[in-house]
């Protein structure tokens, strides 16, 4: 789970461009959310262990490589989105990229984020 | 469903105070949440309606007084939190004296807001 | 859980009072829900057994008296409601009604019916 | 949210075959559920805006075109439903269909109904 | 969120009255639940923190002296189950009495215990 | 819903490498789950029916070839698991393969396992 808070304003449009691409998501303050981010790997199960990974290692990685690096955070003042706008598609792209590089004990399948109850976003890096 | 993002700092505390007290929710610009907010009245169930009151009403006062005032906002610009920290704590009883004031079809029992999965909130205005 | 059809219509008020008193609730041909009914019961801990009641008993009593009775029903074609409007207020005090003669093994405290992800409705008997 | 009844009745089966095939579902006053209708579309994140498509317009197409349709009716007296049974299997190829032709502004991917806690259908359009 | 195995087995009633009471719960084996432990405490919001207490102090106490105990356990071979049945409802009086004892920073009001999505227990000390 | 208890111990490892592999989960006594099991079937709709397949047939031949052999049992006991560990990976395995063989009404896609809220498996049979 990461809470967070972001401004949606893409610096290449117009100030009225920017109200009518993210609505309420442009206000200049920012807004925030809880992001509950699902992690999907896959692999053979090994015979001797009964697992496809180290679950523990996961979690571990996925604690110090994203949650360390995006939880209580404002994402507008991250260098991953410097130039580009911190819409959870960019942030599901970003936790993807991080562990696609971090965790190589088992194939990385896809990132789902739950922005809130009524939304979700998918990453399988394709 | 309000998402908003806050800073939880007490003016009267010291710096390190602050960092003691608040943690990473202290963090200087800030982080946020989607606050599910739960909305419990009570009172006779009418004998011709069979209902306490009409649960339409009382949606559109919560979206009119409630969702359009805090949703993507960040609480910490809100008059409501001038002069105190918005805690979630302290959500909840700016929400139950505005709908206390707001809504009188029926007797205002209890405002519980869900900050994440993990933890939540209620004031029953007592 | 209870899937059920009802339509909310008063016969003391005019159709144009029940349009605006339902809104679309009052639809001539009937609309649905999945009713999620929840039971509390108090009492002791039993000290041999470890048990308030025993569960499996209350979840029997519920099936036969309850779940047998209103699933898959339209609940305007049923005894309970030739006088009431079948709104779910009613449906709990009902459902109260029937367990608090059926259920003597602990104190009957709560139904909360759950009608929607977004409305719940509880009785308590008082 | 759609909320909704239904009968299912086969007009080809005989009586006996309908309430061999549906159980309780024939129950000729009809029933009803909560369908929870999930959407889910698919593309490239644009470069400029960081999002597949506007969700904003993706909700107004759903409501227009799915909600107000659906919401709070008979199935059994929808046009979509003249020849075939209204079943959640065929309930979800119809909002497919619908939204197939309704939203251009990405790829619809599946539509995925949950009729009850325990039960979901999904349709992929193939 | 508690992992943990129990058999239900009064050492005072027959295997037969063991059979009729626990059912399939008295499987000479044993058997497992996840335990979701819920914990309200109550107090006046603190004016200069906008908090009843900390929540992270109340999380560590949580963590180290009621998952550490019996997270991951067979309930049967620990102390507080010696002469007690290892029932949910006697699973929450433990944990009620451990954190009463252990956590002076507010009012400890209820612990609440998910055993399954359909079965939870409550216990509020009196 | 399968309430089991299962200790991870794979018998051609040490003592140590089972600490080391399965952490607490190597614990003596064991420990317990419920295991939330969801199966997905897929095929045509039928033209008459409107249906893929009876999911009263479907959810009978689960509660009887795997919920009966499964729940309320000790993992570690039964013969599937005689010379596999009982993982969830592996016990997703195993009820793929008992319904690929039990159920064929419909095409058997998927078995997916939550273990807890925070981890689930699933298996497609590749």
């Amino acid at each position: 789970m990461i809470a967070a808070s972001h401004r949606l304003h893409a610096p290449t449009l117009s100030d009225e461009q920017n109200r009518d691409t993210y609505g309420k998501c442009n206000n200049p303050y920012g807004h925030g959310h809880n992001y509950a981010v699902e992690v999907t790997v896959s692999g053979q199960v090994d015979a001797v262990t009964g697992m496809v990974c180290d679950l523990g290692q996961l979690d571990d990685c996925v604690r110090s490589s994203v949650v360390e690096r995006f939880d209580h955070q404002n994402l507008n003042t991250l260098q991953e989105f410097a130039s580009r706008v911190p819409t959870t598609e960019n942030l599901a792209v970003a936790i993807f990229n991080i562990l696609k590089q971090r965790f190589a004990a088992a194939h990385l399948e896809k990132i789902r984020i739950e922005e809130t109850s009524m939304n979700s976003f998918e990453y399988t890096g394709t």
